[in-house]
């Protein structure tokens, strides 16, 4: 038996999402005992965090930590106000520039949330599923974000002071949407579990026509896998 | 009339004590239109937040926004969890190396919730009443930290992707608690107003024995000024 694998922690930041529960996987994969974390901010619709819950417990999180924080007060995104989440055909293209379903320091204030929780659990690492491919509007998923947020977290904590650090890993960060998939099957992800939708319904079923949406069907496609995703009939209502 | 002065905008981080509304009213005093920002953090007691919301009023903030954030979910604090909070005789000696009143991470998270209000609020600038000189224990306090925040700040946010900055401020990082109390009644601060104290009371009065009373009462004493905190008398109820 090997101790130090056993003493490995990791805080994994668990939205409930498809990326998510693959940074999950991975960072069981490494042999990290795994605390999942979701940041419950004012989301409009419960799903996601009912995903989170089943995907920490299929995924053999040691516990799943729920915190608030209260976005809905910060404002300006669609995720958060009452500013429509858009909706589009299939084959239109994806919009360019920053989304309106950006959450201004939504990132930030997670990793923070979760650099709090690792240095309390005396965690080695925090995990996050961020993807600087597919959601390259977002300035809070590019690299060097994450490498600043690296530098700054080094200084802030306990940890730094006394020569430790706490990695921040986002080990999807370059992979395609599809590669995540293929990536995450093979560790045993069970991505019918996930919830991506931006606009999901209280049993977690997604509406096919948002960014997030549409990017999930794309990256299914070119895996060549077959999506678990459950969608809204069209004559389903959004509720 | 200066349209440029009318338009500068910041967010004042406002925790209720007498370093924030000192900073308060320095941002104020440099022209800006001040959004006073309290994180509810679970603090122990309503006192600082009754406080805030008094010091905002009386500085002429446009606005005093609380934002909740659950930090007893992430726990590891004497202000946050079932922690005594150490208290001492005034002639004893503050305890070196960090407190058990540090709470992991709060800085970050405080400071990353007034970036995204900033983002959202079009602001120039985050004041925080961060310093470094009487908190030397607290890893968040130091100059260092603050700088590689306001690296990290630049990549986070869409103000940074377009080339613009959200200012970190913290115009108190390097005075004494006695410069502080000069600054701030020459600004006109109400120290009256503030509650320092680690476990004040509902009514906002102070235990004077725990580590921030004594901060405070010899900053009072080295300038040469009353202090006007209400102490709890030693046969009341810390209730």
């Amino acid at each position: 038996m090997c101790s130090y694998a056993v003493n490995k922690r990791a805080v994994v930041l668990l939205s409930g999402g498809l990326d998510s529960a693959t940074a999950l996987a991975m960072a069981k994969a490494q042999g990290y005992a795994c605390y999942a974390l979701s940041v419950s901010y004012g989301q409009r619709h419960i799903a996601e965090l009912n995903a989170a819950k089943r995907v920490a417990q299929q995924l053999g999180a040691i516990e799943h930590r729920i915190v608030d924080v209260d976005m809905r007060a910060i404002g300006g995104s669609a995720l958060t106000d009452d500013i429509a989440v858009p909706e589009h055909e299939a084959d239109e293209p994806l919009e360019s520039g920053i989304p309106v379903t950006y959450v201004p320091a939504r990132n930030t204030i997670m990793l923070s949330v979760a650099l709090g929780c690792a240095e309390v659990l005396g965690a080695q690492a925090i995990f996050a599923g961020v993807n600087a491919v597919d959601y390259s509007g977002y300035p809070d998923c590019r690299p060097q974000y994450i490498s600043a947020f690296q530098t700054m977290a080094n200084l802030a904590t306990k940890a730094g002071v006394e020569g430790d650090t706490i990695a921040i890993e986002t080990p999807l960060i370059d992979l395609t949407k599809a590669d995540i998939i293929r990536q995450g099957l093979a560790l045993g992800v069970d991505y019918g579990q996930t919830v991506s939708c931006y606009q999901a319904n209280a049993e977690g079923k997604a509406c096919g026509r948002c960014d997030s949406c549409r990017i999930r069907q794309a990256g299914f496609s070119e895996a060549g896998v077959d999506d678990p995703t459950q969608y809204l009939a069209t004559d389903e209502k959004n509720t």
